[in-house]
């Protein structure tokens, strides 16, 4: 009987892991587990109280006739911290600074591995604001914003550079980018269906916040709404940006003195995960 | 004691999870856990026996001094099928053929829900070919690519429409689509280190498969070397196409009787996973 527990158990953490943010009845578990329901919910209360003691995750529970859980995994803190560590490392190394004097983090940006803890990380910043969908403008930001979307269980709203024949219509918006001091252009398809939405923008990537700020100019035309920006890597210069609220998980000072260092809220997260490390963990032996 | 038991192994079935595809010595998860590595190694065993039944994942356990764990998730069947009939309804509604012909799936491609799974699906197509990293073509592919990638293990090669100002110096190659019957340009910056790898080029939609071909062909002028093509969708005509081996997970007949199927070895999949379920599973009551 113990046995059939402990292989309950498993299954049940494997599945629910395997199905984040999502609605699982009780009665689909238990028909897919072959387990009935009153066991399955004494099983819910010890992987909840498990994972939330752990900070792995939180599992919430809805009661009644549509009776089911949410697991809501927490963006794991050794992971962040490695990740932060990596990006601090690998971004100093002098040859990433291209002759005219932009950083190249292509490689990096496109790599789930690090990129993927930097937009969850960004996305739980977010999660008290009911964010209907991330916005992001190709092509640099894509990876940082699938990653923010997926941990907030939403979807992607693709701002194009031009417009593409396979869009169909779509609504463009002039604008004057701070990094390139050059006009560049963003559009965004009428298909796209995005009215009433609250949307957070994220990018790789900002400075002045001229695309930030397009990017909502943009979403208004469609009667949407942005809710907050968050990048990568923010330049400390100029302070005032176009946008009024943004995060930043990075800052970037481009003097030659400078560098890059992490942000205040990011390390107080960090913080917050090293003294719990002290505090220790047994789980028998 | 029992108690202690339950809570280990949820917390270590919640870290498995937290952490795919990467290299876990018993050591640190000994540390981690505040458990002993021979009590850990029980754990192991019975979690290993327990997610491979119900086809979760595998875990790989390497022994010797360096001896730790490396947990492969699989794609979960439930939602690979849900996916693929998300795929075939949605891409059926007329509103999704723009005015020049085009199937309209932006919207769907940047959301994590519906191109994960089959991002997944195509990346365990090719687990046995030990891929370096995913190759894409900006942008309606990215998604699918990150996808794969992260379930690889490895990231993505990006390969641009246009050689960017950030990106330094860069190769560039035309190409004829026979998709759009255009000539377009492909572009890979030389800080990019591909050298000597084995790569799997992976889009959202194939037609005579040009860009495929342009991507090998750029991929070998920098000594890498294409070991598959992995597709959304491809055409069925022309039935020949332009690379000699690829996948698809659905197929697209362009005649007005026609219309979108799942791939063969995509049913075949499928299929296994009903006739797993009918097997049933019991796991206490």
């Amino acid at each position: 009987m113990n046995s059939q527990r402990y292989k309950r158990l498993i299954w049940l953490v494997g599945y629910l892991w395997g199905h984040p943010l999502q609605q699982l009845s009780l009665t689909d578990l238990s028909r897919k587990g072959g387990v009935a329901k009153s066991t399955l919910s004494d099983d819910l209360v010890m992987i909840k109280e498990t994972m939330e003691e752990a900070r792995l995750g939180t599992i919430d529970t809805q009661v009644g006739v549509q009776g089911g859980v949410v697991w809501r995994p927490r963006i794991d803190l050794d992971t962040l911290k490695e990740s932060v560590e990596f990006w601090l490392k690998a971004l100093s190394e002098p040859d990433r600074r291209t002759p005219e004097g932009f950083l190249y983090m292509t490689d990096l940006l496109f790599d789930p591995k690090w990129t993927a803890p930097m937009g969850r990380l960004l996305a739980e910043r977010f999660r008290g604001e009911a964010v209907d969908a991330v916005a992001t403008v190709e092509t640099k930001g894509i990876p940082l914003a699938m990653a923010a979307a997926d941990h907030l269980g939403v979807g992607v709203v693709l701002l194009r550079r031009d417009s593409r024949l396979s869009d169909g219509s779509a609504l463009s918006l002039n604008y004057l980018s701070g990094s390139s001091h050059r006009i560049q252009s963003m559009s965004l398809s009428r298909r796209m269906r995005v009215r009433g939405m609250h949307l957070i923008f994220v990018d790789d990537f900002m400075k002045a916040g001229g695309t930030a700020r397009a990017a909502e100019d943009l979403l208004t035309e469609f009667d949407a709404r942005l809710v907050g920006v968050g990048v990568l890597i923010a330049t400390e210069k100029p302070r005032q940006k176009l946008v009024d609220d943004y995060v930043a998980c990075l800052q970037w000072n481009e003097s030659p003195s400078g560098g890059l260092s992490v942000s205040a809220w990011v390390r107080e997260k960090l913080e917050a995960s090293s003294a719990h490390d002290r505090g220790g963990r047994s789980l028998g032996h």
